[in-house]
């Protein structure tokens, strides 16, 4: 951590600060030279960059570290491996599909059929559907959890849903894969209560999260004890209205590079039609992602939630043997 | 709502979504032409526009209602007044201010007094703090709440702070003004919660969230009974990252015709930097804000938290007469 | 063309600007209805729509048809093939790389070589350099353009190089492609001027231009005269600041539909970093680019501008076989 | 400028490089620590961040200087001033207003008379107008420039008018003010031009354009010797689209506090309705501005380019009367 203090700045002020960063076992360094600097060293991510910025003789704070010690990959090499049925997030290239919301028995059966049919090692199917306006279909709940459980055991797929509240947790039980949406992001009641299951976490996201924002959510589920936590890169909000949200495609080697943890994406809710999810999700699996998380219905016109986005099964087959076909291409 | 259609859509199929949308109490008339086109009239804030799009004939649907019949101005002319203690919002210029963070009984009492001083109306001061990395201070939590309402009530200052998971509830009871703040705009189950209360609700718009999400969020409250909102303007997400976030000051006057709900800025979250705050509030100000939510600490560079933008009683003091001298010679 | 207008407008109006549109072999259509509307049909591209929403009666306008009759694929279904040396735009796959600036005679014939070597088929460099500082290398002006030139011809490449300034056109007798860089898409005299030469245009996206005016740009060069446009798209202005600009790799799929002009990629000024480009490069591929815009340089650490993003010539040859090979597995 | 190096660098590639800095009058410093740092000092806005980025042994570049020295307020406390006609840029609060286009004699001398019969200073009227479309009115060219020097003669005001390319300079020459457009703010060339000549420029912020950007396109007319530029914000392009860009009132605060040029706020272009330009002027007045331009239409229903954000006359003496009112109350 560099912080740039004014050339004339009291000893008495700097002994101050160092005593007090001391305690938190972490050493100050000055640099004298043009700009006057102090140069912090140890465990400086607990610090506060914003506490120091106050100070009256400080200039800028300047962070050169990470500061997720537990997402980092400085200090954790290897690429963390997370197993969920069949499926090895970290490893393999997993795919992940579904409805955007489970709307009944017959759909979601119909469902997990073609995604296994497809290739899919992961079933998805929203229950609790955190909807912008009130006035529209919000899932079918705890019957919704039920139903994917259900379908999902009986085609041999592991099953994801969001769940937007630390309460509906006993609802879970079945689950396989927690999903935190993206606008649950920086709820840190809800990453906190997730921290302490042992589920697999797949994290979205937010629509205006920089990658650090990303990873410190992530960091908050670490930190807890579970450390389980899959990436999802889902677009963020730009200026263009053409698609739903812009799929950062270079978020792909930037979270891997700078994370151990799993990275996947989710094409459709960036591309919010149905005819720019496969290049989305070719383009994806090309810049490195580990695994992909589509939306499909059985019957993609009827659908009660995000029709224009969801692949039919035809579609979604041969999606998935595309992005296996370039896989073995790739670096 | 307007309906694009493929020009020789079959009658059968138009006539089946008529009668569907029928049973929603909705008009739908045809309009030959070029493009040809479906009108929609009625309880239309009730449509899924994914739905309709979804359709295979349908080439693109345009929303010509609000889609927030509670909130909109459309059907409530009126200014929407909220009064908590002496402070009407909705009718006179209200000015919020205190500490980022309640850090002890000493820093909340000497915060209150400088606001009463400083002409404000309401006392802030967080409890529950959402921060973006998990090493860094969270707030006091229910202690924190116990102080603020004990300093308000001393200083004769109603008390707002933020609430971030419905499980707090109990510990709000004396608690004026309950705050959801930017991360938690579209955290549904929470606002669900809080619309049931009969507490006034101060809703701050998400970073990347647009006027219609806004009052969207809104309208989750106003739908479960609680039409005490206060929509408060912080800033939104940029490419610019010499602010924290860029002030919307056009949100003011568009959100101020959209809606009968009262508008206040919150300056300080958008600057970032102190000596931003006074240029930033008075633009709010001049631009039609119905109040103010400023970060004051009695001792600037000792907040525990967003230090940099905090002002001293002093300045906002200052401001807040400058504020008060421009106000009778607005439109 | 939907124009939305009061219920109880006044038909004298209207027929008053019926006439007026018909003057401009405009059809004006009244639809009674919930809202009341006028379609227009015909050459409405040559409306304003601005000057229709300053009619006192008008509340709304909205485009349904494309504003770009020239550059659209709807009246022009079959892609435009634009054959410059050996390669094919619009047809094959084309690899262009060079240097971001032409330095010196000796480091361009070394790239020359290097971009033939990775089976690269058209040779860019820089002469005319718009840099953000003025203090910064600003390009070898019209030596860059002969020792470019001069590379070329001897590697048996066509060269690629960006204008600025009409009065520049001169000394572009022997380029092969002029470019038109983000900076200057909506410079509106160099398109013109450059619309009226029989040279193919590379035009880049703007970084913060809408498709819609990226084909508008693309608009003046056609409506000119001049047919051979290749689109570049290479990243759009967002809050993300881990990467110079965020590719959209959205704008692939959506502008091959939108238009019959080829469309191709520059993934190095997107990244920023050379370890960004080949997975940016890759995804492009994989969304259907119908080519790359690569920086490279014989020796990247030595380059006089953009030097972070430059590959060398063994990474630039390794992308290649990556590309062409992840090429006949996609849809 | 700090330069954060690879720990164990080889002494003799620093050496290399002080060397190749001090040739530059750069002086470098070597600050052993964690992390170990380069600290460059002297005439370093010379140097392109990105050359030093690329070394083999460099981690990361911060920039601590500003990379404007003419336009920095560093080095040059005082405001300038500019004066034209009875109006002082940088001392007294400016008013600009007139049509976004001249249309004919008589709409440019109405405009002239209302103009100055609300108060303002300078007359603007838009002969080569930038459109994004080829197919939409695109200003009257020379004859424009001559209706209105005569008009602004008539009513006793200065002139201010777009240029949009270095050829058109012998048109500009009874011309006051020469403005470059938000579209132009990176046209270095013309920059250049006109930088060269000897009158006052009115430079517009570009959409996307950082606010160092931007001064560093004030630089490149300072540098040419021309120290008369007038900066002038006018929103920035987001995501939100309710208004035509995002005016960004923070940017009025930050320039003054970063350069000695005069700063101004165009309303107009960032609202594109005109009921948000009298809020959006009063917001820039209120946070700091010097002066406004204002677009006003002796009959906005009739006006032939951006009709919907233009003011009556009796709007805008309204309006000016308002700001004028507020000026007084102001820090």
């Amino acid at each position: 951590m560099l912080v740039r203090i004014q050339t004339h700045t009291d000893a008495a002020q700097l002994q101050e600060l160092a005593l007090l960063l001391q305690n938190q076992q972490i050493r100050m360094e000055r640099c004298e030279g043009d700009p006057t600097l102090l140069l912090l060293s140890g465990d400086t991510w607990m610090l506060d960059a914003a506490l120091l910025r106050a100070l009256p003789f400080v200039v800028d704070v300047q962070r050169t570290e990470s500061v997720c010690p537990l997402a980092s990959r400085d200090r954790h090499r290897e690429n963390t491996v997370i197993s969920v049925g069949g499926a090895a997030f970290g490893r393999d290239f997993v795919i992940i599909a579904g409805p955007c919301a489970v709307e009944s028995e017959e759909q979601i059966r119909a469902a997990a059929r073609a995604v296994k049919q497809a290739g899919g090692q992961v079933l998805r199917g929203g229950a609790f559907k955190p909807r912008t306006s009130p006035y529209v279909f919000q899932g079918l709940g705890a019957k919704g959890i039920r139903l994917l459980v259900q379908a999902g055991r009986e085609a041999g797929l592991p099953v994801v849903t969001e769940i937007t509240d630390p309460s509906q947790l006993p609802l879970f039980d079945e689950v396989d894969i927690l999903q935190v949406g993206a606008r649950n992001m920086q709820n840190y009641e809800l990453l906190r209560c997730l921290g302490k299951t042992d589920k697999p976490i797949l994290l979205k996201r937010g629509l205006s999260a920089t990658l650090t924002e990303f990873l410190l959510s992530a960091e908050y589920l670490l930190k807890e004890g579970n450390n389980r936590v899959i990436l999802c890169e889902r677009g963020i909000r730009t200026f263009e209205t053409e698609t739903r949200a812009t799929l950062d495609v270079a978020a792909i080697p930037l979270l891997k590079k700078a994370t151990h943890l799993p990275v996947i994406v989710d094409p459709s809710h960036a591309a919010g039609h149905a005819f720019l999810v496969p290049p989305l999700a070719l383009a994806s699996a090309a810049a490195g992602a580990g695994g992909l998380m589509v939306e499909m219905h059985p019957q993609p016109q009827n659908a009660r939630s995000d029709a224009p986005q969801a692949l039919s099964g035809e579609v979604l087959a041969l999606l998935s043997r595309q992005v296996r076909a370039i896989l073995p291409c790739l670096p």
